[in-house]
């Protein structure tokens, strides 16, 4: 049973998603990265680092991450940053030790792609490509990425309406490419107290309009550490198919975003939090559950 | 065991809201609404009809309310409208029949004050005075709230920051009542998908910053009745002390908010839910629970 | 010649807002305070500090408000503070010497009102009543505004929409009141480089759906003095029908407000930048502009 | 004489914008297009359609533009749109035919490039680089075009801070070169009565932190046609150094943003009534204006 009380006078065909649009109340799509389903009853949940600092700080927190249930291994490396001269990424080093640190804990790769140029490139190295915020609306980065046959984590922008949202998924789609996993990153509001306005409404109201998963992002929906378990916790109850959280091995050391991320130990504990509360809202979670049986 | 993982770097007097702001981490106040303790572990259900419609209504949808879990009762006499021609409420007769129901289903009442001439006459019926979001910042109002001596339910304006929703509380603090509940209602964005964005992300920042209970509007959080499930849920998940909801006994002939409005199953299911999730956060739901013994 | 380029599809007398609709491309209302006219082709400036501190400082400022051609003195009596720790103004004693510092330098005056029980009281002082940003949806204010039937400067909400704003002028309209000024003062948004963000676009938008004259307030809608020139000669090329902006005669030294106070030479700068710009845009501007013969 | 009154306080070298920061208050750079130069005394129009939609269209449109005063022609070949099933633009088509306007009208030609990979083909044809509001943070643009050494025009993303608009020009002078022009076009708030909320405080503030000349997009800054005199003149009035307008030779034809799309005779009128209010803040304006003499 799936918690959610989907909308069901909201089921029809808009000629302007047709490909996102959900057909039926039931039609949910499954995406598959390596050997990890996304969208079914299990949570699935992404963690790493911001960004790829070092191989040493990469295995690490892989190594956490694996032993406390995550799933997907994230981490950057090529970084949007504000700043020209701010620290933007190792590039192809940091997608080499990903590689190497998901084979290691035996968790497929996740990381970002900026430019169309680096499609093919980090294609080589991850088992799914993310893009970010700042490239919603990057029309030629979507299709090449639809392109590409990857699963795709596509995030919000920081002011994208969930009509615009859609249709930035619509692109891919469109592509030819229905692997496409939609991701709540927070939204930029008047609101200073967090980084971002963290729009859970956007949970239910995605899983009523398209038959993609739905994770949540509550390191970046909210800036601080500490408020990542309370709404990790909500963006499950919401409806979430998975999360995407910041771990860092050594926050206090992390080259970008050590503010939000979680410590091993912090990490643990929001895990164990998740499995008591995932069956509450008809759903599992931990690292066995949601794998590709053959 | 509080499942809010709190930031104890936080805890600091700040001068500007001395009155309001924790003192410790464990720092919390017990707001009493007659029988009905809020901010203990027990969960605060409020529900009831935006408006006073007529004296059938109101008692059927108290009965609906009372049934199924609800343990105030919430319903508008005086009614804020956007337009001058819009129904803008019963006045003293709704009043009225909010005394009479509450008497009859034996809950405390809340309901809306507007305007500093009325806080006398509301206070004679409600249990609990409503500031709704518009008047968040009508610093008399807060004020004479503050000298009342009744349990205040203060919601966030639209546009405020978690900063000035803290600091209109300290008005009515300082005026020698800190029997004050505050509202998270949704706030101001540029999605237009929904009627408001709701920002869970205030829960845990304000449980953080203030000892003071903090309840929910998934009514006016989405305004969407399809969405107010799983955003109840997302609430309690991220550490609200409570709900308001609103229920009529017949949405479809609402005079107001009827798209917004659970019908009494709705409710019904709602609390069902809630009575799954809350054990797995911590809390306790139900009309047994959060009851002043003596 | 009026420079405004007005929407001639735009007019249609919209149900919601019956009385503050144009009922033609030309329907405009002149509104009297005392001996000035507001909406006619003389551009009005109303200016005054912030907040009426003491009798010496209104008369010095209201002294150097008039030399340089302001028509309408401005100054707060009561105060709407964030926090409840904050000065709130002189009450009746800055009403007082609001009325002198007014007959001494020949100048209507205009000050806030923020409760129904003071519209009274400060109507005895005032010419017109103000109603501040955080009362514009404070519905009964607007009520007793309008039976006050003394001219109201109804100034928009931080977060009012122009809808919004346009029903709120329509609560006062629909007691028989039609001598309203609309007031943009900016609107909050994500940015943080000013206090609000001056929305000019309302000013066109406003003259095409209403009747009522529309000033804009640049010192609230940038916080910054040196930006209140540029901005004030912008909304009088926008269409405003004039400005209201604080002037204190020592801003470094005031109680409130003083980072976006213009200094007395400042402000007789500005006027003079008027001088040359109003008639580009077919308006004029002075102290012998706007006056009532007879 | 400059009309800005500058902050001279502002004036500080940050580090982080430390390429695009003024180092004194008269610091300005001109940027020059062909003969044009933008940022002096002169102000620079820049006008033609939304898309390039046929020969046809452009060069009766630009023989327009010329006519009533543009110095530079502008037309989109690639177009970001919503929907990938919207038209998106001719393309390399659209780039020979505003190759061709651009000679039989005498202008220099502005378009906009939305990909690394089109920043050599798009260069080979245009005069000037826009970087459009979606781009603003695809920070491998931002450096490609830095790289190409082109002039560029950049437009403020539509939940762009002003500091990150200057950060997103600072990655641009970072990689050598200084003819960047800012373009505010309108930000995304909670007003849905504009298609965006023209942020003219934008003007005065950027000047005061930059070098660079800044533009006015009034066309996406309202979204309606008849709001484009009134507010392009407001911009002139802030400060601005020019416009970027639409102006189409049938907008009721035209395949998109025709709603904002100024009529040759509507763009003649504004000209006009640009050529009386100039003067009045210290520019001039017309097409013998801001041309370099050799």
């Amino acid at each position: 049973m799936n918690t959610l009380d989907c909308n069901i006078s909201n089921i029809k065909i808009d000629p302007a998603y047709r490909l996102a649009a959900k057909r039926s109340v039931d039609h949910t799509t499954i995406v598959r990265v390596g050997h990890i389903k996304i969208g079914a009853s299990a949570l699935t949940i992404m963690a790493g680092p911001c960004a790829v600092e070092s191989k040493k700080q990469l295995l690490e927190t892989a190594k956490s991450v694996e032993r406390f249930g995550g799933q997907i291994l994230r981490g950057g490396a090529f970084k949007p940053r504000t700043s020209p001269y701010s620290f933007r990424g190792l590039e192809e080093e940091g997608l080499k030790y990903l590689k190497l640190a998901g084979l290691e804990a035996g968790m497929p790769i996740v990381t970002e792609v900026m430019d169309t140029r680096q499609v093919g490139l980090v294609g080589a190295y991850a088992d799914m490509l993310q893009i970010g915020s700042r490239n919603m609306s990057n029309f030629p980065l979507l299709m090449e990425a639809g392109l590409s046959q990857k699963p795709i984590l596509l995030k919000r922008g920081m002011n994208a309406t969930i009509e615009e949202f859609v249709m930035a998924a619509e692109y891919i789609l469109s592509r030819g490419n229905d692997q496409v996993v939609l991701c709540e990153r927070g939204i930029r509001t008047f609101e200073t107290a967090y980084r971002n306005t963290l729009d859970l409404n956007a949970v239910p109201m995605l899983k009523s309009m398209t038959h993609l998963p739905v994770i949540v992002d509550p390191s970046h929906g909210t800036g601080h550490r500490w408020m990542v378990a309370p709404m990790a916790k909500a963006a499950i109850a919401a409806g979430a198919d998975g999360l995407l959280t910041e771990v860092h091995y050594r926050p206090e050391e992390a080259l970008c975003d050590g503010a939000q991320s979680l410590s091993p130990e912090e990490f643990q504990k929001l895990m164990e939090e998740l499995k008591v509360l995932a069956p509450s809202v008809g759903r599992k979670v931990g690292k066995d559950e949601g794998i590709l049986k053959n």
